[in-house]
């Protein structure tokens, strides 16, 4: 299933006498439209491998159809909704899962698509067929050396396996941690974590980074070796400058203050990137911007924000990927939406008077500090993210396209309904 | 793997003397101790049978071994932590995970082990095998009459499979919800659940119960059609007589007082009893007592008075039952350490003044109050619970006899080490 | 300090231009916008006399100044809020901070104002001077009678006022709950809190309600008599027809789903209303849709549609307050501030296409349900708002005309810098 | 009002005999006993001034009667507490409530009654009658030059009287943080805060440290500046090495894991100590161990493991103080039941088997280091503190004592029943 140009220029065309008028009355309000449409074009999210199959709970999963069957096909469903959004640009990889058996034909496969690969995702928290030893009890931090070194071998292939493709970080989610009180010897946990981490380190290439993600509970219960971001960021500082700290917006404990914590790892230069999604509970990973909008643009404020305090390159100099689940969505739909909803929350931040704001903020003016964030934020900015996206050759509205091209349809037929996709 | 009397007679006597001198020291501070004894030997804990095998998260499973790969082997499993504790004197099955190919003979293997079927347990969350419809989207709410007929029937069924074991009771846990606003009307949703319900319980044979459970969330992450017990209560008033509210210590939102809920249903005269286990998050399925042992006491205290207030049977007039999922510890062990747990709590709880403590709380004596709860809590009542136990036929220690069997190896032995018993 | 019509026409004059091209490009793709400007212009926020003051923590308070120091500064300050916004015609007192020593008085300057008197709050919450039991251990839950009875008493005194001054409610809200384990008999304070509050009940005029709110925790640390909107519908069907739940959006536990609570009440027929502001972490009182805007969208729209489902009115049939406690902002532009984030929540509800929703719910096509949810959401619903007021004789821009007419600085000079109203 | 020690011994040798037969039942089962008495008769627990009265909350405060009206009486109290149980032979003042007109007086008069001064603590999160600027919008974080100032010359204020008085530590709370998004540049606000925390550290004496407490909301309720132990290990790591990071019990996110907090400060070498206290929903600052005791057990467990590996001595090497608000229970028995929750909890921990812990670790029996803990826990270990206090000179039951000698009553007598002590 590919989506050609053609189809996409028709498709607008349809749209466009509304697109004009819808734009043209937001673009008038905005300073410097076309710096905003830049960025907004060069802005890119990755999507996660896994993330193109339905996901599931422990209580059970209800599987789609016409899913991805091979590392090919996820290559090509990316592209796809690359074609559409134009602002899913990269692909994510997971090992086990997607290992390349011909990395050179996947490079190239990705570049007909206009893909890179975005960071390697390592996987300690699942036994695979034929693994000497288990993952029961951990992996970096476990007491056994054996299942350390097994660890950090993985760990390494991964980066091996990424150099081949052209990516250049590792991301490193572990699920070590304990269920119970009295399991785990907190520091020797972090102490054994650091020294496996370390040795991963060390097998870094020079231009590569390690970004550490940290996350409060699930699927330990009791403690989380890297539960939060001062854990994170302890580990990270104590490796060295290649390692960073990711933010996943799901593993915080309730009411946490996410944007502040993301707002403080740029100011230490320590912040990775972020895992986007959302959620009302716990690591829900439900799409962007489903539960708590608001959220999402405060924390592309600060994102903004300390970016140009750094004077950051917003498309490149930090990791954005999309890491959710979709239970009962179609899986390629739930992607669509999630990166409009990244792309709003962008151009809201990109619409922010900051010089108002910093005024109010200086003068402890509280009420015009939140009008000005708010004005930008009650803006309709979509027009602006569609003329972005047309502009770069996208369709005016992906999900629409998807949905008038029968995709979904269109994949059944060629894949079958009865495929699973690898992943949770 | 059986254990018999005259193993744990052997086993007894090696640790009678210390016994004895702990039972005594203790006895002595409690009044009417017999009266005590007596409760806690009536008092029985439902063992599900998917609590005898590992469990799992959704990022995957660690498997254990030797675990039950048929009825009868979770009959005989329960049997066997029966003889050791005398406190797990029932077992509640789940459909269609034990569907039962030969009910005679499966009550006469239960009464062989001195077990009752407590409540069955029927299953919605899920898709079977050739299964017409799908609950991708819900059971008994869903928009569509032909699932929740389906569901209807199932359950139906359910309560069928019961009365041929001798059960009472239909365990109804509904993971009916939405994961996105807009997804679900909730008064739709009600009216259909309520429907559904309706028609199960115009099934329910004369002295049946059907208990209805709720859950905050999860596999749902943005509503559940029986969130918390207010829901539940307005289903089961609107049921009738027969339809009790069934409280699990893990289904509620972060930092709900339980206790207070447990008092009030049983007030209602609609509490059907509880799920035990413990957990620090959200659904955690942890051993009971593990995580929180104060609060599992504050709630048998609210149980013991609100159970006399009425001149309620501890035993049998309300269902007991654990509920966790044993992800790093051998499920068989895990169930002995929460039956004790629950056997500790319980007795504390006994060991109250209700009388003093009714006097504190009519004068507003605080301090007092605190203090009367305090003095039964910190005192050390694990002689008390060996005590009763070991005089109904149990081991003094239950957990350490299972160890110095060497059971785990045992069943090894006998059914292997890749075994996966059926749950989740 | 009053704001007259000519100045307001002024205002607008200046704006209006802007306003006719922003209002043109919404109105358009509006069905029926004046339907929709009609519902705008009839929805009424009260505003609760205490909330004119600066409000503070347990930790101190900073005060602000020229705040209304009587009853008849409270009037006038209501009165010129609604002047601007036209959407703030009623206020709701507070007995003992407002008791009026002329009725009649009161009741033609509100006239004067085009105010009327909403839901009367009676305070059990502190103790006054003078009075001769302490409300230390509870009101209405007391186990001393005439604690019980004053309490009792105040409310019925509350309600006379009210009848005086044409209000046609009594709220209650009880902080009675306890602050350590054991030192509630919590099925006892159940209990004498039902027979109180069948006292006051049984006071209320034939066409009057009472609304018996609900909060999770504070002032009391372990336990609330009326913790939960469970609890509130346990008394409120017990007391009869003319009590209902009323519900503070910042009175649940962490991760509520507030408004399937909201919709299920409505079902149930025993919404009383809301008290409106916003939170992060509990009870915070902050401006209303300054935390999180998306919430109250989903609250208004289960609102609309539940209140639709009913026939009712949505202007009239329920009770909408405003609740927030003003820290560290102006309470009168916190005030306009709030006012303005319900109107804008209002229209993005009326806004949603519900037979679309309907359907795609009916279906479960969750993604369209998204989309149909957040097309209205995303709109940019200032200008409708705006028109709405404009058109019913209120500011363009409340907020901008209260700075720009330095309505503080004026009262400051009226009524000083070191005046502190009476509230919490 | 004092208590004699003729006084304790006679009261001590009514309760003589059951305590011999208690304490000789536990002590039996304790490897080295006397060193466990030795360690706790020196682990004292400090007295902050201000919770020697009674507490309240923002709805409100139900004062109690005979409380301290001076320093002098403040110190009379606090050595009334340690002489029932000594193990409260410290006291914390606060600055400006408890300023000292004669230094020299109150060490003689503190010293008469076995105490030292433990940390002082800053107070800038008030507003002082006559003060020049105001704290309304931070201290320490200020944009404006002169509030910082203003607070950075109260600290080094604050650290001379304590000088005077033969402390040796600042403790730093700061309420310093925002109510709304916007308000606040996160990124200045810590900067500026670090920059002033950099002036106070530089005016500390050789022999000080700082105390840098975190806290996740409250008064604030958007962001707090130093909002958890991430962010305060961030400044003090920045400070340099006589600043410490202070962990306060309710000063957490839901479900927050603060044992391991403690463990990882500890490995770092940046725990100052703790300010006891127990909560169920936010900083509900109730009686410690009155809510969750085996959490107070696995922080102490914590604390000991995590001292002992350092080498550190567990009396004098951190901090330990109660900060609890007393709003419904008379201020000293709260204190006396505080006390003692804390005494229990460190006694349970020196119980547990650190050897047989260590070997269920390595090899992940998490069913044997659950029973290791429990095994410790469930010991009533009552007997061994009453000994230890005993042994010391204190009361076998403090708060029977108190009662018996009906302090309050005498306090009333002596200071009249209208007082209200400084504090919150």
């Amino acid at each position: 299933m590919k989506i050609e140009q053609y189809q996409i220029a028709e498709y607008n065309n349809s749209l466009l006498k509304a697109q004009e008028r819808n734009y043209s009355f937001v673009a008038e309000k905005v300073n410097n439209v076309s710096a905003v449409l830049k960025l907004l074009q060069e802005f890119q999210v990755a999507i996660p491998s896994w993330a193109l199959g339905t996901g599931g709970t422990r209580f059970g999963r209800f599987s789609g159809a016409g899913e991805p069957r091979s590392l090919e096909e996820k290559i090509e469903d990316v592209g796809m909704l690359h074609a559409l959004n134009q602002s899913s640009g990269a692909i994510s990889l997971h090992i086990p899962w997607d290992i390349p058996d011909n990395a050179a034909a996947m490079k190239a496969l990705a570049a007909q698509h206009n893909l890179r690969f975005d960071a390697m995702n390592s996987n300690t928290f699942q036994d695979q067929p034929g693994q000497a030893v288990s993952y029961k009890y951990g992996s970096l931090q476990h007491t056994d050396k054996a299942v350390r070194k097994q660890a950090i071998e993985h760990n390494i292939e991964v980066i091996k396996y990424g150099e081949a493709l052209g990516s250049d970080a590792l991301s490193v989610w572990l699920a070590d941690g304990s269920c119970f009180p009295g399991q785990l010897n907190f520091r020797g946990a972090f102490q054994r974590t650091l020294e496996s981490l370390q040795e991963i380190y060390s097998a870094l290439p020079d231009h590569w980074k390690v970004w550490v993600e940290y996350k409060a509970f699930e699927p330990n219960f009791y403690s989380t070796t890297v539960g939060d971001w001062g854990q994170s960021l302890l580990f990270t500082s104590k490796l060295g400058p290649k390692a960073y700290t990711l933010v996943d917006l799901g593993h915080h404990l309730p009411n946490a203050n996410i944007e502040q914590i993301v707002s403080l790892l740029l100011m230490e230069g320590k912040l990775a990137g972020f895992h986007f999604n959302d959620s009302k509970y716990g690591d829900d990973d439900l799409t962007v911007g489903s539960i708590n909008p608001y959220q999402l643009f405060l924390i592309f404020n600060e994102l903004v924000d300390g970016m140009n305090a750094r004077g950051m390159n917003h498309a490149t100099d930090l990791g954005w990927m999309i890491d959710a689940s979709h239970n009962v969505k179609d899986p390629l739909e739930d992607l669509l939406q999630s990166v409009e909803a990244i792309m709003i929350a962008y151009a809201q931040a990109l619409l922010v008077d900051t010089k108002a704001l910093s005024a109010a903020q200086q003068s402890n003016d509280v009420v015009a500090a939140q009008e000005i964030l708010q004005q930008a934020y009650r803006t309709d900015v979509r027009p602006l993210v569609a003329q972005a996206r047309m502009l770069a050759g996208g369709a005016l509205d992906p999900l629409g396209m998807y949905r008038q091209q029968k995709v979904r349809e269109n994949l059944i037929k060629e894949r079958g309904s009865k495929t699973v996709a690898t992943g949770l």
